[in-house]
């Protein structure tokens, strides 16, 4: 594997393949890389969990990471992408991990750059990073994919996340529903209300809502009541169901303060996950160079 | 010690201890760490020294830093403080050192929280490793604390430097002294004028005058002629006297410009003590861990 | 060598023995430093290559990079550079890699300073490590420099880029052109049209055009058409003769995007060749202290 862009370029086998050297990463497998690699992180858009689980990620496979401002670099001065990215490869380094605002950023990258490219997000597109490490969380859950039920529950229309977990937990045998708003369908099928989706879903997968984002304006307590997981709500959840969350919560939106670190959250495993899925990502690419 | 929050919180003994163990790093000693901990400083407010500083120390007790942009974090997508930091404890740090302008921020962080916290300055509330180099250069050179004469001269009302200052410096036996103008006293009893102190005071320790913390405008030129250490007061001053300064140092307000590197100066010389301090304070409470 | 300022202070022999050392480097000679040496990157403007072709280097050469966010640092609060610096002279750094806006800032850390100061780019003034990759990469395509034609085309006045590099290649023998628009020559003599300058150059050395620097507002079209290298004029250079441009490139206005990797083009190689001669910069001025 050259390069980690969508998950539409995996396939099943190369999905269970992280998920199982993720599972090896927890178990306190070492990593298997003949040399140290260099890589840097090209975040044009704020995060802190995906960048910080990535710069964990690979100081623990051994990386050597060169540091990289987004903020204060040459695309300020309207060098191209391409340019930046062709740059840091004369330099030297064997990878780059980008979030960016454009979807489909990395396609002008697909001709003349040698080194990897790592999407960690791009605009409303896809972010595979995530999309493994919540499949990693469900896989661990409940041990198959096969006949669970996953509902997604937010802003499926401009998700990377929704998109990119749909494509995958189909592909996988998962019955995916959604929730959202009419207005934040997209083209997606989905419900406008819970009614029925707390009895049947083996997780429930909130998403953020992108404030920053859209037009339609919600009061965070309408928003609440009507398609957030409320108090009253998780109670009607199925015995062994559990409760997804990308990250940053906005708490009382999406989800009750008060759950975020209930029983059934996967919340913050989902981000201790992740730092595992990164190492598999991370070995996976490099070892192939 | 699980946190460094406040000097509050510290015995004699838990400074001395610090201290010491700062003077031995000073002297060459290897830094006790069963393994290479993870560590990320949390800057929401701008610095150099004490940022720089606690790189430093980091790396020279064998730490693993983890970058975080404080800047272009998600705390700009609204996420809580509480939310980045359990995301960082997830993610496999061990510690997180913080600066916020929020006063006693850290208190949203005491449960549920399991990494160490070490706080670089919580606005006008505290500034406990500042303080250890202090009181470590202070030590350093006279070889005691009882019976000493300490004058803090500047808005001791908004200074977390005095407030740590005070509190540790007096309960080791030092005579606290303030002197500033009336608008900055606080709840501090202080003088507004010279009168004696340049004569009685073993250390005259200036604080930076903030101009963007308060609204009482004195010109440059008029706060250096009242309360700056000038030139001719510097003449007046004890023999073995010292002159502190936690910088960094508006030159010829607080301090005349010639005076910075004299030879009572030890304003460099605390930020090369806060090096030592910082390793004394990762190993301890790394140690622990 | 203590610092790294300005081609102005380095002898023919200083620049051939850097040269020579780079190109033991890139056949993959060790970096012969005793210890880890600390190093900071310093770029108060914005900066991909320069910065990141340093950070690669330190690492190369087995330093430890302690980072500095230049835009979140105590210069914010109006201290002093002297006093920044001297600040990370006192935390134990041994060099800093300075770029800032103000020509010859170096000047007041000149006394009173003793880590080593590398130039990396000083307003319109020198950027002595750009200039000595460009000779490198001029050496490693003629294996000498007597002789030969460079013309420097673009905005001569304002360039650090063209006036380090003017000066060290006559001192090695080069004959050194100008081509540029009447207003942006300064004191240099050059020429206002391409007559003749294609058919006798073995380098055309494009820089970049500076939106931000100047008034003299040209379409980019009429830039291109005037004194950028056409697709046409690529056509008449000599067999051998080769395309250098410091970057970032603003594609068809200094230079048609499609030659920007042509067979004649070595705009990505001088990247590439920066590394090493970086390696060589750093080792030299550490090993000296």
């Amino acid at each position: 594997m050259k390069n980690l862009l969508s998950m539409e370029y995996l396939t099943n086998d190369d999905v269970m393949a992280i998920l199982e050297r993720a599972r090896e990463f927890e178990n306190g497998a070492e990593p298997k890389l003949n040399r140290s690699y260099y890589v840097a992180n090209l975040f044009f858009e704020p995060s802190t969990r995906t960048k910080t689980s990535f710069e964990m990620a690979e100081r623990k496979v051994g990386c050597t990471v060169i540091p990289f401002e987004a903020g204060f670099s040459s695309i300020l001065k309207g060098e191209t992408l391409y340019d930046t990215v062709k740059t840091l490869e004369m330099i030297g380094l064997d990878a780059v991990v980008i979030r960016a605002k454009e979807e489909e950023y990395y396609n002008e990258l697909l001709e003349g750059i040698n080194l990897s490219i790592i999407n960690a997000g791009d605009g409303t597109g896809q972010h595979p990073s995530q999309s493994l490490l919540d499949l990693y969380t469900i896989y661990k859950e409940f041990g198959r994919f096969e006949g669970l039920t996953v509902t997604i529950v937010g802003d499926i229309a401009h998700s990377r996340v929704a998109k990119s977990n749909a494509i995958a937990l189909r592909r996988l045998g998962v019955n995916v529903k959604f929730l959202c708003p009419p207005e934040w369908a997209g083209d997606f099928e989905a419900q406008h209300s819970w009614n029925g989706l707390l009895e049947e879903s083996d997780v429930i997968m909130l998403l953020r809502i992108q404030h920053e984002r859209h037009d339609v304006h919600f009061s965070k307590e309408n928003y609440h009541q009507q398609y957030g997981l409320t108090i009253e709500r998780e109670k009607q959840m199925k015995d062994h169901a559990i409760i997804m969350h990308p990250a940053p919560v906005n708490r009382d939106v999406e989800i009750a303060s008060e759950l975020v670190e209930c029983k059934r959250s996967r919340i913050f495993h989902q981000i201790r996950n992740g730092v595992f899925i990164r190492m598999a990502i991370l070995e996976t690419i490099l070892k192939g160079r």
